[in-house]
């Protein structure tokens, strides 16, 4: 059967592609044409391993577009026949943001195997939870066999070790199974430390600018039209492909671009097209450092029209609040006063002087018309875990009551709400940071770069896990035993029942963040937010706190001990209580 | 057990209950409160009738919020038990607009039953259809057996002849099961002739405006709070209690309302806030005659937020270039540039003079931002069918030629496309003004103001057909059985073809304006329409045309005799073809 063979490679005055056919290798030159692309239609087995051959060079290369990477991102690619999965879902018909519940998961640890396939046995677990949206850590192709997934190279391939494209078909079509959008996490601003050849081929890479990972990605220097729609066919290959109902577009802060349409809004409109295409909400959710609405801003608005964005602000007053942490970019944050800002207000920095930054940061969020759903918050994510020296949850940082808290405001707030996997039931298992880069210089430099980083911020070397070390890796994976047995079992029914008042209160859900109304006392450490019928008082002291509230009863009290008398709460420490006004 | 029942009747000195509990009827006083509201707790049966008795009158009256009627708008109303139906539709989570056909149908004349049950034997033929959204035409309690339904005085009853609330229950849970999600015309303008007891109970109503249809509703005088919650209240209802995804918003430019926030970007709120707590897309379709955008732009944009609305030049500006017809409102419009600036700007009239309208008429859409999937469009609906003299289809006015112009002309448009049931077979069976007011009086009135109408247009009286005449209504009926005979079955193939093409091709769902290209020529009367990849090519002509299209290929022609050749197409006199640029 004629298979057709396409690559962009403008900077190669030579293009052959090898195909491993049968066992044996073969060179056929392609045929090169004005545009950069070079074509070859060639007679082949339907599934072939095959790569490029650039200007006669002894290495071949993978293909930029491969869909599989049997052998690792050094490999050669593999084809992949998309159509012989049959898909279960046609009677799906996507889901909203507004209103849902996102659940954040790393398939290598989300299960012992580290696979789709286990993944799904989970899946029934997250129904029960209240979960609406299952976010995946990126999946894309990176080197070595274990990683976070942002050291992607090969952006369409599906990392093998996970069960690749076709076990992925398999976990989609299983969650849609389950009344279960999914959303991947996709990484466009930089590309990983080993396997990036796509230099090789064209202009991908901005050369004069740089950002904390690496290169920038060339979107607006020459050749930055095929490379801007390299990222965006990948957009639309998950959404389309793949069925996937929407992506999580990593730091885009360090995605530098000048052109008028910027590389988001066109996106964004091309994925609407998609979307009234295939008949299914599609939704881009952006994570951004730079407080800046016009990101979530309608285009009739003059934004760039995408569906969501990461509040980090969220997680900052309120893991300060809870933890008293005040170095780095946690500084600013920590008052009463703070979490009831960026709770009517979304943003923290919305203007304001940051520390951390030495300047000012961020413009407001018009309140009277932004959706509060476009923000997403979270108490725990990949980041703020696994950033940390030893990776360690807010469960091994704060006692149970404070969890309690935590979580009580998540769920209340009138944004998204995010978990992230092992938190519904404070997991004990760390969160680290790991690679399993197989060269051992890279993994030598990987290690002692994370090592000496902490180092400089006063870590005993010894305590900061190698990123290297398979143990590292293996202690990052969830105990799946521990969910059902004492205090995490407490944990995990609190979690159900918060997602519960949510599902059942649309006061909670309400996103008209002009309508969040709050009360505090920054020495005292309480905070009372008002959303329509509920009131939600929140004590973060140490000690037991009296609040006027008027006549309520409650709904959900995080510990006991919680009196409700004349028109005032009684609060033990640290105690949160969800109350409906009466 | 004991039942609440509540009623709002600022007017009344005294409001007694009147219970018809197994047989006999019961005055139980109501206990009054300072804001207009009256209330009651009563043992009684699950299920009984029941009405209010205002002041010690004589008569009876229905409750404004009754939810069933069994006999008429004028007697008591009854309880119903939304609980007893098993919804079988919990892993519906909606449908979004963009991308999707709606089908508008009146349940009384869809089948020969006129029932909600016998609705639900056709649904698969509108599956087949590829049909989205069933639209139905108001249902709510009106005067006499049948009626078009604008005549409603009881918007919370379904009208109890289609099934009643029960019924209502079964036919959208079967469309939820079948992929299709169900639109609910609504009338919130005017109240019907005849069982309009709100003006006893309290200030319903504006008695110092009229529209054409009678008193307008008292959206911003005194009390108007209350009549705004009656009114949202009952929009609410559908989409949560009935588990409808949208709503058909009749004649809204007849709702008077100078207040800062217009009733519908109320209601647009309080629907956002429904659809977070159930989390399905939920639909607001304006039918609107003030081409005015802001209806339909977002809030952050500073418009009500409405999803889409009717687009009425679409059908005048089509309707003219096949017809020929020129008076009336039809006077500005017919020329191939008409339907091209439509098809570019959704508004003929954008600030242009109407010589219907004395003046100068609606305001520009901004094409770059407006997704053109907020219009919605269609060759023919139930007004301009049946506010025809006769009520004759566009099949009876055109020959089959024509149809498929216009069929080929509405589903290649940007916009969201509908069909009135039958069309989509050329039915034969035309759709008349019928009513059915038992009382002699209006009915005769009713007949002789439709007939008095016409004639003064020239008609012969014995030709307009009798509204309250029962044949008129029976008349109306659509034939199944003709759907799949002869050129009625051609037709419907056509139909499934179009759908099926508007479905595989995204460039003809692409919701962007501003990518709709057109070239004309108004005295040749052809039109040409490039949408991305995509050619449209309509001949409007009694004669064939050449017209230049570069090298395409033919998806779809409406009749045989095109050709393609040297860069021109071949077009016999009306002929539409669709073609793939290559």
């Amino acid at each position: 059967m004629p298979q057709d063979f396409r690559v962009w490679a403008p900077r190669a005055a030579r293009v052959d592609l090898v195909l491993q056919d049968q066992g044996a290798g073969t060179d056929i030159a392609m045929a090169g044409s004005d545009d950069g692309w070079w074509a070859a239609r060639v007679e082949t087995d339907d599934l072939v391993r095959y790569g490029f051959r650039l200007d006669g060079a002894d290495d071949v290369r993978p293909d930029p577009r491969s869909l599989r990477q049997p052998d690792g991102v050094h490999g050669l690619s593999a084809t992949f026949d998309r159509t012989a999965h049959r898909w279960q879902d046609s009677d799906w018909t996507g889901r909203q943001l507004a209103g849902g519940l996102i659940y954040e998961l790393h398939i290598g640890t989300f299960t012992a195997e580290g696979t789709f396939d286990a993944a799904i046995g989970k899946l029934d677990h997250l129904v029960s939870l209240g979960v609406d949206f299952v976010e995946l850590l990126p999946v894309n192709g990176f080197n070595g066999v274990h990683n976070w997934g942002y050291d992607g190279v090969l952006w369409y391939a599906v990392h093998e070790a996970y069960g690749g494209p076709a076990g992925y078909q398999r976990l989609v079509d299983a969650c849609h199974q389950r009344g279960l959008a999914v959303i991947q996490d996709v990484v466009y601003n930089h590309l990983g430390p080993s396997g990036n050849y796509l230099p090789e081929y064209g202009p991908y890479l901005h050369e004069e600018h740089a950002n904390t990972w690496g290169t920038s990605v060339n979107l607006d220097g020459p050749g930055s039209d095929t490379v801007r729609e390299y990222i965006i066919d990948n957009a639309l290959m998950w959404l389309r492909d793949y069925h996937v109902d929407g992506l999580r577009l990593d730091a885009v802060h360090a995605l530098v671009d000048h052109r008028a349409d910027h590389l988001l809004s066109e996106m964004a409109q091309q994925v609407k097209v998609l979307s009234a295409h295939v008949g299914r909400p599609l939704t881009l959710i952006a994570e951004s450092d730079l407080n800046d609405p016009r990101l979530i801003t309608s285009p009739e608005a003059g934004g760039y029209g995408l569906d969501a964005q990461w509040s980090d602000d969220f997680h900052h007053v309120l893991h300060v609040a809870l933890t008293g942490e005040k170095t780095g970019y946690y500084r600013d944050f920590g008052s009463m006063g703070d979490i009831a800002k960026v709770l009517r207000r979304a943003f923290f920095h919305d203007g304001t002087y940051s520390s951390f930054r030495g300047r000012n940061h961020g413009r407001e969020v018009e309140a009277h018309t932004t959706p509060a759903s476009r923000f997403v918050v979270f108490a725990q994510d990949h980041d703020q875990i696994g950033n940390r020296a030893i990776g360690d949850r807010l469960s091994t940082q704060v006692d149970a009551d404070s969890l309690a808290l935590a979580a009580t405001l998540v769920f209340t707030s009138p944004f998204t709400p995010m978990l992230f996997m092992g938190e519904e039931w404070a997991a004990s298992t760390p969160w680290q940071f790991f690679t399993s880069h197989p060269e051992p210089d890279l993994g030598k430099a990987t290690a002692e770069g994370r090592i000496a980083e902490f180092a400089r911020m006063g870590w005993d070397p010894n305590e900061v896990p190698d990123p290297q070390d398979p143990k590292t890796f293996a202690a990052s994976k969830l105990n799946w035993d521990e969910s059902a047995t004492g205090h995490h079992a407490s944990v995990l029914e609190l979690y159900r029942r918060l997602a519960g008042l949510r599902r059942e209160y649309s006061d909670l859900t309400d996103p008209r963040l002009g309508r969040v109304l709050t009360r505090h006392d920054d020495d005292e450490r309480w905070l009372v937010v008002e959303r329509g019928g509920l009131r939600m008082v929140f004590n973060f002291a140490d000690v037991s706190r009296s609040v006027p509230v008027g006549a309520a009863r409650v709904l959900l009290a995080t510990k006991s001990g919680v009196v409700l008398d004349a028109g005032q709460v009684f609060l033990p420490a640290r105690t949160a209580v969800i109350l409906d006004a009466v």
